[in-house]
Formats: C-alpha cells, structure tokens, sequence
C-alpha cells in the first residue's frame, strides 16, 4: 500500500500515520519529495481498510497496490480452477448451458432438455424461482418449477442450474438442483453469498449490473471464505448508455479476469443482448476471446414464452450454434 | 400502449398480434402508415409483460404510455405522502437524520445522538448490520449495536433508522428500531421487500448504483403492493465514469420523482461524496432544488472510525450545515 | 412518428398538435385511449425536429419510428458497401491495418511497415498530427510524418490512413494519405465532417467516447451528404466506470449496425484495450463477431514509443494474431 | 510520481526504469517490499508521458501525484480567477447569462434579450451558428445571427456569448461577440482551443459529454498555454444511463473543481435538464452548492422555437428564477 501525503502535511500528521501503519503490522518506507511526501507500507494487507487510512489527517490518497481478495485471487492459486457439475468441466474446454428463462410447464422443459441436450449443452438452465423488477409479473413455478427441471435433466443426462433468490431457497434449491445460480442483483446479497458458502454446492456468480472486476471477486469470496470453493463467474453485461442492446457486454473483463483469478468464467449474451439476433454473434465472440463456455436461453415458442421471449434462441438457432462451436473447437485443438 | 410493426410485417402477423393484445384485454387501434404500422392498445396494462409482446413476430418495438407501477404512481395518489417517524414528518418540511456510519461502542453512539439532537436531526441512523465489500472487512455489532442505538435515540428523543440486510433481519431491527433501512446493494432484493412490505414499519429504501427511476419504484411498490405504504425514496448517487467523488447524485431525480410519484424522498450526500468536503455543498443543493431532507454520517473522530471515516461530517460541520438550513427555510418560508 | 399526448392535454391542444403535423406535410391518425391520446404522423419525417414537436403543449413524448439518418441507412442503400483503399476492399473478407500509433522516424515507420506487410496487413496506420490530451504532449511529426508514411507504404505496396485534425489539415493529409481517419474526439466536428465529405478520399470514422449507434451514424451522414460514399466506421470503445481497461468496446454494435446500415465497420481494439495483454483477444472477438478488420497498433520497441507504447502489439504479436485470423477465415469460408 | 513493480520484475528492469527516470530528470527513492518494489520519482513531470513509464518492463502501474495540468491549477494560482465581460463579473457573486438556442429574427432576439436584461441577466447568449446532430437540422443564422445578437446586446446592455463551432470562425464571432463558447462537442477540438487561445476574448468552454474532470482542466490549459488566462468553465451534464433527463448534471465537479482550479465555473441546466420543468430546481440546486453563475435557455414561444425548444424558459419562468436567486443572494450575504 501506498500512502500519498498532501503537501501541506506537517511532521506530526506524518508521524502519526506512519505509527498507524506500524499499528496495523505494516512496516514503513518513507520518501520525501519536493512536494509531495510518500509512505510505503510493507506487509499483508487483508482486512485492513484503505478508507479508514484515507481518513487520517495529512493523507491525500491511498494506492492499493496487492488485491483485496485473497482467495480467488490468482496469487493465491496459479492453476486454473475446474468446476465438476455431473458431465460438465467447466474451466476445460468449452461447456454450454442452455434452457429456457422460466420454467413454464412439463411439455416446456422436456422439449428444450431435449434440444440442450442434442446440441452438445450438459448443463439445463431455467428458472423456478424469478427476480422480476415487478411485483405483478410472473414470478417462477417454485418448487414445482425444480420437480419439472430435475426430471428433464435426468431424462437427458444434464445437469441443472437454477437460481437461488433469498437464502431460505438454498436447502430446497440445493434439493434438486446441482448448480446454484446467484443473479445479478443479488450479486452483493451477503447472506445469500454466505449461505451458498456453507453449502457444498458448485456456484454461478453472475456479475452485478455496474459491478467492477474487483467487487466482483470480493462477492466471490465471501462464498471462497466460507469454504465452498466451486465457484464460476457468469459476465452477463453492465448498464451503459447505449439503447441498442440492455446491457453491454465486458469483453476486456475476460482475458483481464483470467490474470486476477483462477475461477473459472462464462458468459451470458442472450440478458445482455435483449434480442435474438444479437446473441450468436455475442456467443462467438465470448468464445474467441477466450471464456470457458455459454449459458443461453431458448424457447420454442418465444412468442409465448412468459418472460424474456425476445432474447430467447429458437430450436435452430442453438442447432446453428452448436455447430459453429465445434468447427472453431476443432480449429483451435489444430491450432493447439 | 403502443406497438409498432417492422416494415416487412404481413397481415398475418398484424392480425396475431392484435389477437392477442384483444385477448389481453385491450381494445386496440391499427393506424397504417407508408412503411410502418403501428397500433394502439388501449386499456390497463398493469401485469402485462412488454417484453412478450416484443417476442411476437412482427414487432418492432413496444412504446409503454402509463407506468408500470401503480400504488407508487402520482396518478394513483395525487397528494404527497407524509411518512411519520416518531417526531419527523418526512415530507413535511426538512427531515434531518445524522449520525455515524457504524455504532461502534456506547460512548460513540451516545456522543453522535447528541451532537444530532443538538443541530436539528430528528432521526438517528447508524449500522449495526453493515453491508461490506470485503468479508474479512468489520461487519456490525448486530444485536449489541440495535441496543445502543435504541438507547442513545431515547435519550435524545430521536427515532432510530438502521438498515436490514435480509429477511431474517426484519424482526429483530423492528424491535429496536422505528423504520428499516433497504441499502442500495439490496433494492432489487425482494424478499427482503416483501418482508418489510408485511412489516408495519416506515421503509427507508435506497437507490440501487444503477438503478433507472422506474426500476426504483418498482422496488417501492414491491413493498406497497404488500400493504405498506411508508415508503421514503433515498437517492445516494449512482455509478459513473468520474473519479472525483464516489457516486454521482442525480439531482435532476429530485423534480422528476416529485411528477411520477407521491412518495418522499430525501438525499444522503454522504456516500455520494466519499470525502467530507463535498459533503455539505452536496447537502445544500439537494435541499435546493427540492428533496424533503438529508441523511448524513457524522463522527467526532472520524480518523478512527470504523468505516467510511473520510466521508463523516464533524460535529462543528453538522452545526454550520444546520444553521445553513435554518436560514434557508427561513427564506423559503418567506417566499412561500 | 408517435406523439403521444398528456392524460390531461385537452381539444384546442390536440388540434394544434395536429395541424402542425399536417402543415410538415404529415397525415395524422388519432387513437383516443382512456388516459392518453396518440397521433400517428404518417410520411417522411427526414428534416423534421422531432424535439420541436415536444415543445407544443399538451405533448408528453415523440417516438421516432423511421431513422433519422438516410444515406447511412440500410434502408436506403439494403447492400453491403465496399470501401477500396489500394490493396485493401473494406467490407469484403477481414482487412488488417496495422502500424505505430505516432510516426517517430524513417527507421521506425520502415521497420513497422515491414512487419505490417508480412503479415498481411493492406493498410499502414500512423499518426502525424496527434490529438493529444495534454498541450505538453508530444503532438506528431506533421508534414515529415506523412512523407514518411508516404514513403514506408509506397515501399511496402500498403495503404496509408492518417487522421486530419482540422479542416484545414484535409487537403495535405489527402496529398499524401489514400484514406482520411477522423478521430473519436472529432466524431461531431461537424466542419472537418463537412471538408472530408467534399474530398474524394475514403474516410474511417471512428466512434465518439459516448455516442450512440444514431448518433455515430448521424455523424456519418454529414460527410455522405456532402457526396463522399466512402465511409468505414470504426468501434473503438465507449467511456463507462471499470477499470480494467480504457474503453468499453461495444461488440453488440457489430451486428446492431448491420441492420442498421450498409457501411462497413472495422475495430480498433488497441485504444480500448489500453494495455497490450488485451489486445490479441478482443481482436479475435471482434471478428468472431463478424467485424470487416481490425486495426491495431504495433511497434519494435515499445518503451521508446513516444506515445501508447502500453498497448502495441510487438512483431511478433502481429505475427501471431494475423496466423490466427488466417486459420479462423479458413474455417469460415469452409463452413460457407 | 509513483511506479509500481511487478512482483516478477527483476533488477535489470528495476535498474532500466530507475535510468528512464533519471534520464527524465527525476530523483528516485526505491522502497522494496516482501512482493513489490515502488520506485518514488521526484521531481517536476509537466510533459513526461505517464503510459511511457506503464510500458516499460516490469511496470505494473505508474500513480501520478501532482496535476498534469500546471497554468489551470490551484496550485500555480490560489488566488480565485474572475473574466470580466463588460458589467458581469463571472467568479464574483453571481452572474446570470440567459438567450435562445438559437437566433431566430431580430423581432425573437429583441424581446429576449430585454426579458434577460429586465431579470438581471448581463450576459446574451444565442446561437448564430450551431452544432447540431443531424446535417439536414436548422444549422443557425450565421453572421447575420451575429450581427442580430450584438444588436440586441447593445440595446439593452448585454454582453454577448456565442459558439465558434471551427477555428475559421474565431475572428468573425470575435468581431461581434464579447465572449466565445467552445461547446461540448468541441471540448477536444484543439485546433479551435489554440485559435481562441491566441484571440483576446474571454471563453466559455463546456464540458464534454464524458469528459473527467482532469480532462477538462487539460482543454483549459490549451487555452491558457496560448496566452489567455480568461477562461470560465460550463458544467452541462454528463451522459449516463438515465432517461429522465438529457445528461446528468455532476454537481460535485462545482467544489470539487474549486480545489482543483482557480477558473470560475458556471452551470447550464437547460441542455441537462431537456425539459421546462426541471431546469429551475437545477438551477438553484447548482447556485447552492456554489458555482459562480448560470447559462439558461429562454423563449417566449417555445412551441415555435427552432431547437430545443421543451427546454426553454418562458419569460416569467426567468422572472421566477431571478426572484428565487435575489432572495438567496440576500441570504447568504447577510450569513456572510
């Protein structure tokens, strides 16, 4: 950590922060400038607060040098973490997860199982328990929504993920399900983070609607810190400005992520997209920049499908782009 | 509502989509232009999701006309709201509430409450569950810091505001405080606004980082719809690409809300700013350009807080805010 | 056009609203619902101030149906557009442009356009007049710098795009460019739009830090309407609040503007990327999407580069991205 | 300036970046930590390129401590700036600058410009030549717009602002006006800052539309780097994700820049707000937190306006405005 002094800062602020700092465990290197006068504070760091020294008189700034999670930090663990759900090895290769955004019926959910499944994905998505931004729209099937999930995975040999909203679902979510989901706007629902922790379930962290590469990690470790350490980041895109798309997808987030940490890391094009026709195009791209696998919605019937229809891929599609996946697969075994 | 139809829709698809806006029981007007038609759904559309009739074929884009919250609405409750929380009027008037971040031992607690009574606050807030980034960061005296808190408001005849951070939460702030705090990481959590929704307590509920206005009031009306209709509005800043203060406060919010709801709403420049010197500028202005009061961390030694020291107003800047504001609505008064 | 009327505009507003749409040469259509009433304006809206419609009283909002550029649109011109520049057919297959961001001398601009040629790029970039944040900045060679260019591209049988600064730069960088780069920071300059719009010269338009799809495409128009056809886009990131790059590169504009317009569009992810790491990735990205080329920026000897040295791309960087694109083609033409 | 190693820089590199830096004039202090090494530079950085150092190997990251701006700082100049411009003296008190968008006939410019002086505005502003988005939109009256304003001014005592959109417009604008705007999309059009720079009028330079705050104080130092020391700063709103205004109004740039900078700095809430009824709440806001004065868009029949007209005042909203300001400035002289 570095600490910037004002340059108006006198010896008694100076000395009083260097005191805090050998407080705290650090030691210090002081280095005296024309101006400016600058601490350099040696030793971990963890659990102390860069704020509470920002708060001491004479001090500028503060300049984080190490990461401020440990855990999922890529110091603390140089090999690339591999997540196991039943057939899925997510960090190894390509893994696809598809399904449709709710659960809405028997028919539903078998048909799309059937298409996830002969399209290469291992992993059945869909949604039981629903965040919708209104208290009036359809919020999810419940349990009865994981009941249906779990019988078309096992039908067709997937495994299921699905999301958890509060940490009472967890139990029941954990119940049938063998991947927990933790959307977006619960990216920084502690609870539900810790909860999840204590569980010995493999977790998708989705990233928060503005969340930056660190808050983000940070969330991850409160699910690392409570022992559970199956955890596979999900960028679904942040809020921007732009209308053609409701959310843009952080690209630069992928090869950036992959020097921070050692979890491994998929991403969502259908959210961010919001309409169909952009979400191959986004899938391919993720891909070859170099993220561990899709997760994506489909529908049959989007027209009547009862949430997120726009953005769902038909049949077809995911047909289409299961086999771009494998052709650019194959290139890239080649490649080696 | 109204809906508009690419260039290439046919027939077919004009007529699908008008049977189904008919069977959602609208009555729908068709008006056919040179390349485009469009149609008017006219009638309630509360619980309709738009974004299933974007799905349908056809359809180019959904334009919403009324608002998809109701009990929030200006529309449905022309007249402001005034929420009563012991002897504050939040709507009323300006509402001050002060006090620090975190409680962090009794002396701390009691000094602020002074201090708050002193300069005009009639709430105390403070943490006693504390949301933070980090896990290994201090999280709050939980139960022990309801205590203090409860026990330094009585002895100044404040009300107490401290924040809930999941739905198991509820009951326990409830019996210590007089209204619940919904953090801005957890305004789109939603059993923990249906929980405060069933709770009989005034709600102080946060702007999510980036949250739009409507999304917002959505939130508010998942804890209206379930019978609570204390709901105060908190803008706190949102996220930006500036790197001279830590949120950016949307002050235009303040006008804006006042048109599409009745719900008050008060301004915590604190957390916006990051640093105590734009704390009390920010202050002034929210009260200018119309918010019904101010939430602001205050410490009388802020170098040893435990959290967001930088940010705290000292007790000699409380006092030089509150007489500010004195005189102002002095002036107001006057102008009537 | 859909004007959309206030729940409480009255008759004397409604039709004034509607004759002014007629006498801008509309026809109207009048839907009357419970709350709202909409007007259907129906004909060519090219010209028409839709914020001027707004202004009349009674109006809530004016939703835009058709685009408000005409040139630029797909509409207007439904086939892809190829933009020739020597060697290079932007919008034809994937086209490299490769070079240093600042020209700094014979050797350097030699060197790299080498290294350019072999591994097939068509088009040399390099800067001589530099926009430069700061009036400190080195701020390029000027006139030396485009004989340089001149002279390593005429060498190396390559293309030479270099930005104009100002319209009066325009008739000297045409003397010795074949393709005039107009900056994300002059995207509005409305006056070098207008100079480039009367040259002969291919023009590569790069995006403004927070412009919209529209806003980009309205910036083309202005040198379209002044006869110039010969536009390339270029996406080169967007302002937003991470930090782990310098820009936000926008990948779902990549097919939103397929639909939107017939211009080509390359991507410049060296600027977006802002350290080199990133660069190779987003490059890969930025095709698999279906981008027309990239352009990027390379030199032999980054620490001495006189401005960007973090995010070029080293020779042997080249070498590899271009063996990777020569692979993904391969398969893509295959797959047909 | 702080540069920060790697943890797998070796001292070859630690060696090369000390030499670069002593090359650069710089003395340096080293501090060596258990997995970083920082190296203090000490000395005066005006002019040296931070991503130079970044590039350099073994760089991990180079902090910058002193401004990179020198003549637009505080630091060079304690003393607060005021630009006299005939009576207004902005930076002293409060001044009002009030007109159209745009120039319309002399009949329009007459009556606004006495419905400004009459409520205290001392400054005209209007538009004779204007950016707009669109080629095909009304682009302004040209230097007949010019003479109009400079007519109006006279008659009723105004000085007169307007925007030079390129640098050939300097001397033509300088011949009639007494102050000239650099508008938003022009913030880096460093052609046009430098021309001004060499003129002897006063500039009023606004904000880019995503510009930091440092950014901002860089495009002054163009101007202020020419010779001219009369630049007043115009905060306009930034973009952002909301659509319930325009641009996002960055309130806490106002005493966030009056630490940075000796400039005065005004605030236009019309093109931030978009809409009538948010601009004076803006208005009074912005006055609060402290700035030195407004720039308000007024019409007196905005429905007939020529552009963005739904953000003009009406005259009897200015005469509002103007009360509420006279009342505050009572105020807070007798606060003193």
């Amino acid at each position: 950590m570095v600490i910037i002094m004002t340059p108006t800062a006198d010896d008694v602020q100076l000395t009083a922060v260097q005191d805090k700092l050998v407080s705290l465990g650090f030691r210090v290197h002081r280095s005296r400038g024309v101006r400016f006068t600058i601490l350099g504070a040696i030793g971990d760091k963890t659990g102390v607060d860069q704020r509470a020294l920002e708060a001491l008189p004479g001090v500028q700034s503060v300049v984080e040098i190490s990461e401020p999670y440990k855990l999922a930090s890529r110091t603390f663990c140089p090999e690339d973490t591999v997540v196991n759900v039943k057939r899925a090895h997510i960090g190894q290769g390509v893994t696809l997860m598809a399904g449709p955004c709710s659960v809405e019926d028997e028919d539903q959910i078998m048909r799309l199982a059937e298409v996830a499944a002969q399209n290469g994905a291992t992993v059945l998505r869909g949604g039981a328990f629903k965040p919708r931004t209104s208290p009036y729209s359809f919020q999810g099937l419940g349990e009865a929504g994981l009941e249906l999930l779990r019988r078309a995975a096992d039908r067709f040999e997937l495994a299921v993920v699905t999301e958890a909203l509060e940490p009472d679902h967890v139990p029941l979510v954990a119940a049938y399900a063998d991947m927990i989901q933790i959307g977006a706007r619960n990216m920084q629902n502690y609870a539900l983070l810790r909860k999840v922790g204590r569980s010995e379930m493999p977790v998708l962290l989705k990233r928060g609607l503005s969340a930056t590469l660190k808050e983000w990690l940070m969330a991850a470790e409160y699910v690392l810190s409570e022992g559970n350490s199956q955890v596979v980041l999900c960028e679904r895109g942040v809020r921007s400005f732009v209308d053609h798309c409701r959310f843009m997808l952080d690209f630069a987030a992928i090869p950036a992520l992959r020097q921070m940490t050692h979890l491994p890391l998929i991403v969502d094009p259908s959210h961010a997209a919001g309409r169909r026709e952009l979400v191959i195009p986004l899938a391919l791209g993720a891909l070859a920049v170099g993220c561990d696998g899709l997760i994506v919605e489909i529908h049959h019937d989007p027209k009547s499908a009862q949430s997120d229809g726009p953005q769902a891929l038909l049949p077809e599609d995911l047909a289409r782009l299961a086999r771009q996946i494998d052709r650019n697969c194959a290139v890239s075994s080649e490649v080696g």
